[in-house]
């Protein structure tokens, strides 16, 4: 396997933190006991654990005003594999890559499947775009895609998705996520009814074709790019598409996209319920959809999350499988160094989870005491768990302190040195 | 029948305005005429539409931090029912009465509905009480009713809503309005699912004593009382409700209920479209559920809303039979003097919305035209209706200006003198 | 003077309108009568009233996800200026164009000047760009500009300022315009009291060079670029600039940068009160910084601040001169419809608000009668009031039905034939 | 000094904890000294800090919907008193009380301030009130009080507010606070200019009666009770007062009084920059004023304005003195725990601050390493400080566990046998 990052560079970083590692591991395990937790059995959870990276995520994002782009950027899927790589070498959290489509469509499918298995990479969730014109692209979707009013628009939208398919069952992925930007931006443009009855016949012609050992998720959104109305515009929206289509169909669950203050705790909760969360887009935001890196606003959110799929692992929820996956847009950041720390905010998440004692949040519950039940849960999240991420990673031959020893790798650097400079762009877009 | 404003003051105070009014509706009726629209027709429509008074609605509603009455507050339902008829007599739009139990209970139903025969009002859907306790009530609802954890509680709040079935079986009533204020405070103090599956086990409970020709509406909303999760939260859960139900249940959309930014009109739209829309509480908010007069923050909300309401209706939607009713609290104005504004406001945008060009609509979203689609919208609801809804309430023997009329009448300062004054309250819920 | 649409065509479609609106005008002339208010004098205000065209408003605008160009696009300034052009030949209600530089930059000013002489345009406010790079940039603003770290990206971006004052000298602006996206997207980016320290010494070097006659107005955003904070992110904030700097600097409100339920116009209203109102960037918005149509979204909002502006007006407000400019991105319509149908709709608020009757308003809010002060606004707002802008357009030789006369030009298909297709962008940036 | 909790049951309960609480602090000044940090100095200042706990905390509160008293719940100031003496006794972190005119006045001022020193208690600053009417009241509030537009109501609201500072003068309290709720439920009601230059003029005689060695607290809240304006809506409106009022006046910031997504932390920030913080309302919420309890629903967001305060106070920052106090509402948990628990969650979010890196923060903010900034702030909140918070309790001869002990005890027991029970009331108010 091609590893990224020499092998003596990450030993050497290791070797500076691994004594006290190792003690903050024991003063941990030993406050855990006194909680009846074992603290190696929560390691070797989280060591199982892994969130997939988006193949888009490498790059700088940027906004509709300005794109600042940094050294180094990748300049196709294969660069792309090759960061993604370091990632899941320092990190050990995420094992697969999603595609997206045509971003990282290459001629040789074969070639890529080679190179994600020489980097150990495997391939999640297939995602298509309508929401932009590629060139030479017969039909525009200014006005929509899969809900377009013109049916030789939406034919080609679906034609798109199952090319997406074709192009996943070729990498081993098992998976479409679909998610539109058809909506109106005026009262009127648009008749919601006939739209969405238009996005169904559409997405009933994709979920056809779906292999039987492929699921497909969609994904709600509450605004932009349209900014009057979206098709796909919450979770009860999305509920409604999964019941449509099928056993097969699920709701992605992206927590940026929601409207403010909404619970979304609670929208993960009742998925579950009904069976039909289909997987997650991990990021953070304060005020839209903000693409922030994971748990970097609020990570008790975050936490709150986890805390409902932890709940739902224990009790083994019928029909419970969700997908994991960051989707993040790294403006001000090395997008490497913005993953690794958002994959580690996701396993620390996890672990917090892992940790509640929900024997006796069960009984606060029943009894309602609120305030021990608030206790019980703030206990789990204060606990400092980074001890066993960081051994869990360092077991796995990851990096105790990933960013550190990326750093100290100089990979930016040298990538930078063989990727030539790109223009920044975005700023006629007003 | 029994009418609470003398008829020579209406007349008096119509005569004064007749003139003018016909001259308006003429000049519309010309405008109205050039665009292709009928406007006797339109009246019409509007002369039968009504919309229900809450029995609540005609006292001075308060907050958390004081209630400041006004003079002459109903001491009972008998009072409130006359306030409702002046209502009714003056803008001739709102023939019905919501009542609410246990805050409305009587001993003899029978007085009850003779007293609304004789001043010409009906009794719309029951709403039951479910979220404060009643003096001598076995088992409080802090915690909780139909989805506390303790099935004694449950049961009691079940029970409850069969009382309030039979009432309104005495009165005539056919359907029965559930809102629950069940959530928490804090994260971790409920069980999310749980919760939800205590809840639906109750409403099936209630829904199975359901008569026949009954129909049961949940209403969703946000947040408040419990601040943290609600059980009943979004239309999303809502509909899941409506669904494990059956078909004699549908979703009530209180306007006030929504995040921040929400489209409504758009939830308005699926829930037609999956024929599960049960009916309204209209009234206006800025900020959460403000419950401020229909119309008076975003009357183009509104048109919007019943912009969706006569495109199902023009259509037939299969299963469209929404319930209307005020849902406001009267924190400032003469409760009666709010109400009749507001019932006009809710005919008005109906009114609006009949005489949107929906063939030409139609034509610039199939063309993609969104800036004539919005232009078709605006300019009816530009459109000064006024002298519609004044002529429609002069027809069928209301008042041409209703509020006018009313303090005319010296309604206020005549019940003022016969009822007591009651004390505020409020004042130390902080 | 340069004409863009045949007097012909415009004749013609006028012709085909003048007697209805004849009629509208007399009838709509007696209602108002009635109330006390005569006709002519608003239809004179109206005439007299303007709102500046923002020269990127021309052109097609787009999302980070996407921009999909229409027909005919402008490439440079002057076809730009001919575009606003059509717009103030049709709607009489844009006589002034807002540069943005360097996006607006061309070699010869005097050729710039002497265009816009012709087509009967005058340059408004000035407006600087420090949130994208310009190709060849000395310094990046990934990281901010007149609040930077670094001195010499301060500089540059305080230079540049400069340099868009010297550029409006020469065209006869009399301000300038400063929004910055600066910000940061983690907590801990940015020490947010050393960051406005810069911001407001940059800003007093640009004051300092600032001509006697002109204004500097800021413009506040509560987020986006920077989506964690920004640095000017509301009225505060920018309250705090204006006094700081000094008499000649005023805070600029752009209706849509403001947090979700704020009230607007009572920003208006205390801006107005401190003497720190400079102007408007009118647009209208449902969830963020949407940009969409003036008065597409809201109306009522539009008119209440139109009616705080005209409560000034009225009062005679000591400082009170705000600059009023459309800013909105366009991304489903054609700009120039867009534009004309904005611009009419800020007129449309500007004559409603004229015909409130503030007697009976003050009078209403004296005595806490908060329903008919209600109904004193709606009265006004209800008002079709399109016969007095019609009328207005008709003798300032603009168009009855600016929409349709534009159509009726053909001018979007000449300028598509003359002005070369250009790509959509933006798929990147995600 | 009377102590509420016998030293025995105390005792007891630390004891239990003491040798697990003696590992852990060591553990982590291990942890903390490779940080470069005391965690003695760390715990000196912790030990040294103290929240004012509001006297109406200390009863169970309620929505406009309901109220659900608990058992004991204190009848007057000096039951009061004794509740928020078990919060000091076992947190050792809330030596002052703050109460609320007139909800705590007595006939005997001597009385109560012996009662507060009995107790070790202390008089913070004074709250008036005046959003609801007292019994007996000539002049209502329903319209307003310090903006009314009856100058004889105004009167009436400033001499409550200087009987207040007079009753504060007796107990030895330094400042008064004051909200009004006056505000609009309609457009139109309300000028807002007007209002505002009343409730100027009114705070300015209030102003002028302050004590030499006396602070004013204007509180601003963005709604509620007022829903559609309020006069002090938000922190920049609250800076305009401050600054027309003069040295003496401060601006409050209540967590739960500002608009959906709004960063409060850079309010904080620049309020302390323009030297007119006065101090907070410690709380939580999700959706608008929920009064949660501190902590409870996004602890980092506290964290992170600890991190501004612990900034300021390192940089010793011009006019720095805030004033610290809980102003939540306690509706189904046992106020005097979640008392001590928000007391312990603000002393934890000060620890957090102190052990941030400055230094290294610094660092990162002039390079804009914004991802290692992140690290920064993450690293100090992530954290466990509770063995400090704990020893520091201890030392002070405090509880380990503050919630434990007072269980342990039988408090509530105890004065609920006492103190009779209390009607639920608020059912009425919707």
């Amino acid at each position: 396997m091609t590893l990224m990052i020499s092998t003596s560079v990450l030993d050497a970083e290791n070797a500076s933190r691994r004594d006290a590692l190792t003690r903050d591991y024991e003063s941990l395990g030993d406050r855990l006991a006194r909680r009846g937790i074992d603290i190696d059995a929560v390691k070797a959870k989280v060591a199982a654990y892994g969130v997939a990276v988006p193949s888009w995520g490498v790059g700088t994002g940027g906004t509709r005003f300005a794109r600042f782009p940094g050294p180094g950027e990748p300049r196709n899927i294969f660069d792309k594999l090759e960061d993604c790589a370091v990632i899941q070498q320092l990190t050990r959290a995420t094992p697969a890559v999603s595609l997206h489509i045509p971003w990282d469509k290459v001629s040789d499918l074969g070639a890529l499947k080679e190179k994600g298995s020489a980097l150990g990479l495997s391939f999640d969730a297939m995602n298509s775009n309508t929401f932009s014109d590629a060139p030479g692209q017969a039909h525009s979707y200014k006005f929509g895609s899969l809900s377009h009013t013109d049916s030789a628009t939406r034919r080609q939208a679906i034609e798109h998705n199952l090319e997406c398919v074709e192009i996943g069952k070729a990498l081993g992925s098992k998976a479409l996520t679909v998610w539109v930007g058809d909506g109106s931006n005026f009262p009127g443009q648009s008749n919601f009814t006939r739209a969405f009855e238009r996005y169904l016949d559409s997405m009933k012609a994709v979920y056809a074709a779906l292999p039987d050992d492929w699921r497909i998720f969609t994904e709600h959104k509450m605004f932009e790019p349209a900014f009057y109305s979206t098709v796909v515009q919450d979770w009860g929206t999305n509920y409604l598409i999964a019941q449509e289509l099928g056993p097969k169909a699920f709701c992605l669950v992206d927590l940026g996209h929601h409207a403010p203050n909404v619970n979304i705790e609670m929208i993960v909760a009742r998925l579950i319920q009904f069976k039909k969360l289909g997987g997650f887009h991990f990021n953070d935001s304060k005020y839209g959809d903000d693409d922030l890196d994971t748990g970097s606003i609020d990570p008790y959110r975050l936490f709150l999350v986890f805390n409902e799929l932890v709940d739902a692992e224990t009790r083994a929820a019928n029909g419970f499988d969700p997908a994991h996956m960051l989707d993040q847009s790294h403006n001000v950041t090395d997008p490497i160094e913005s993953l690794m720390t958002s994959a580690m905010e996701v396993g620390r998440a996890y672990a917090q989870a892992l940790i509640v004692d929900r024997k006796a949040l069960a009984g606060y519950q029943e009894e309602n005491d609120a305030l021990m039940a608030s206790e019980t849960l703030k206990t789990a999240f204060r606990t400092d768990v980074e001890p066993i991420l960081a051994t869990a990673r360092l077991e796995n031959d990851g990096a105790i302190a990933p960013v550190a020893a990326y750093r100290a790798s100089g990979y930016r650097a040298r990538v930078a040195a063989e990727r030539p400079a790109v223009a920044g762009g975005g700023g006629g877009i007003v």
